[in-house]
């Protein structure tokens, strides 16, 4: 055996004990993983083309299978606004099901919003995995969740991401729910053609995929969803399971204003949270338009001013009494405005305005 | 009618008005202060003496009326740790009951600990109230939660009030369960005579009323706390209620280490929460061994770089869908290691050992 034949897997070992003493040396708690919320048994997304989700519209929506809508810029509010709640969903008076989340309505999305990489530009092709926390620190975000889903064995993230500008991340056409923000400041929800993914005149500065279109022009849109995004018979059962389990759940939509609203919901699988009927409903009784559903599980989580602001699902690896945070994939950035330079930092069409703000 | 006669009320307005308007200025959400868990109905406090609680206390723990502990020092080790947890309390296996909060190991608390005014020094003279986050932001508090009681309608703290080394607050020896750091760094737990409180050899320079003892040397001791506590007929059911009632829960304790514990789960009185029975159980389990049990109710805040990260019980004023943070009076601030000047602002004799932390 010669030395070169032995030195990858060497490598390999002081890469992982190094990525061991790094996650240490953070102070960080390592997550156990252990509340995976998947839609697909296989792959993310169904196999059919956008065209078969077209066909397969109601006749009430026409042949669009996405919404757009203009965004706010209201001068003079400030970024966003955070309210928490705690609901009793219990269906019989004496007994009690509550749950806590936050909602957050975001003003001047094209200028405060962005999907961002996790820990940063580039952890998308480095596969890596952050906490919310981590990615929203170091960006300096104001409020953050979790957004797009990653594979659970490679750490890959999954679906199209567009972060500031910069197409880190295109799916090949996959029929999931998309929430993106074009460059002149339209807001987008629904299943894409990859035409419209790559639209060169008016592209998508944000874009992240979802599972599931929650609520279309203020309409529960579950049933339409499960058409358009689940075909194979193995995996419809999955789907469903999806849908109908009580769960922690992170959302992504918009009020009539054009606001983005960022929703989480704390849960934990088949134990507390809230099943996506249930999100859509509250979503719909508190004026929320269109809303696409984003990773849930032990991946949820809420972060404020880069400080943990929901309870995560996960137990701690090192001590089961305790829940830790589990690292991500990409996130939502609520974050200042920013106009600077001419392009402001990829946040399109932004200069208009801007010196009446 | 002289302009003289007529100054008063219109002064009384305007002050109104300017803190309506600076209340508003901030941004935050005000509470409707409508989960008011009051343990007397009266005052704060029994009528009695200290030498009736000494005289009522079993022979077990001789004529002591509190314990002392040693604080930890040791170094090397980060400020505080905050664990989260999601419990389930139900009582029968089909019925599930979780409550949600937070437990923190302060490390060196001699000189990371303090009793704060509410908004900053001086706060308790001037009867202010101010939410946990803004009295935190404003001193760089790390971690912080609500500490002792206020009068519901003048806003003025109550018990005994000791913040960095300064005396605000002197109860004149109402028998309240006290927690309480000295000079020399040894934390006090428990029932103290007035002397005690005012003792010039070795004085507090940290100290604030709670109600009820809730763990003496590792055993429950919430029984003995209700003789010590309550007298007069009319109180005793109001404060058996106070003990048994679902609700948010403050906890300040320590652990064998000499490390201080907070701890807070969320909750709204008769609703949700933990009653002070098995916040007492759950403590004993975590192994913290002497704790008192502060203000809880709407009051309960946890607060972690400035950042609230509980779920307060009281509905927001202007909207019922959302909870806000109540305004609150002392709390407990852990921050960086304090040993400058040479009192170390207020926290005691901690120039020994700095050189080697």
């Amino acid at each position: 055996m010669t030395t070169g034949s032995v030195a990858p897997p060497l490598v390999g070992l002081v890469l992982l004990c190094l990525r061991v003493w790094l996650s240490e040396s953070t102070g960080a708690r390592a997550s156990a993983d252990d509340d995976v919320l998947l839609p697909y048994a296989h792959d993310h997304g169904p196999s059919h083309s956008h065209r078969h989700v077209r066909d397969c519209l109601s006749v009430a929506n026409g042949k669009t299978t996405y919404e757009t809508w203009p965004s706010s810029s209201r001068s003079g509010l400030p970024v966003a606004e955070s309210t928490v709640f705690v609901s009793d969903l219990s269906d019989s008076p004496d007994r009690s099901r509550w749950v806590y989340g936050h909602m957050t309505v975001v003003h001047d999305p094209l200028r405060t919003l962005s999907v961002l990489e996790p820990g940063g530009a580039g952890g998308c092709e480095k596969s890596h995995r952050v906490t919310v926390e981590e990615t929203a620190k170091a960006a300096g975000c104001l409020y953050a969740q979790n957004a797009g889903f990653f594979n659970v064995t490679s750490d890959a993230c999954l679906g199209n991401v567009v972060s500031d500008g910069r197409m880190v991340r295109d799916s090949g056409g996959v029929q999931n729910a998309q929430f993106g923000i074009r460059k002149d400041g339209s807001l987008v929800f629904g299943y894409l053609a990859r035409e419209d993914v790559l639209d060169e005149f008016n592209p998508f500065v944000q874009l992240v995929s979802g599972v599931v279109w929650l609520l279309r022009n203020g309409e529960v849109y579950i049933n339409q969803s499960l058409k358009a995004e689940c075909d194979k018979i193995t995996d419809q059962e999955v789907f469903r399971e999806f849908v109908e389990m009580q769960s922690a759940r992170t959302v992504v939509g918009h009020d009539a204003r054009g606001n983005v609203v960022l929703f989480h919901v704390d849960g934990r699988s088949k134990e507390r949270g809230m099943n996506l009927w249930e999100v859509a409903e509250f979503l719909k009784k508190n004026e929320v338009i269109n809303a696409v559903n984003l990773d849930g599980g032990g991946s949820s989580s809420f972060v404020v001013n880069g400080t943990l602001a929901s309870y995560t699902a996960d137990q701690c690896k090192s001590d089961s009494r305790w829940r830790c945070a589990r690292p991500v994939s990409t996130i939502l950035c609520v974050h200042e405005r920013r106009c600077e330079p001419s392009d402001c930092s990829g946040h399109g069409d932004c200069t208009t305005d801007w010196l009446h703000l």
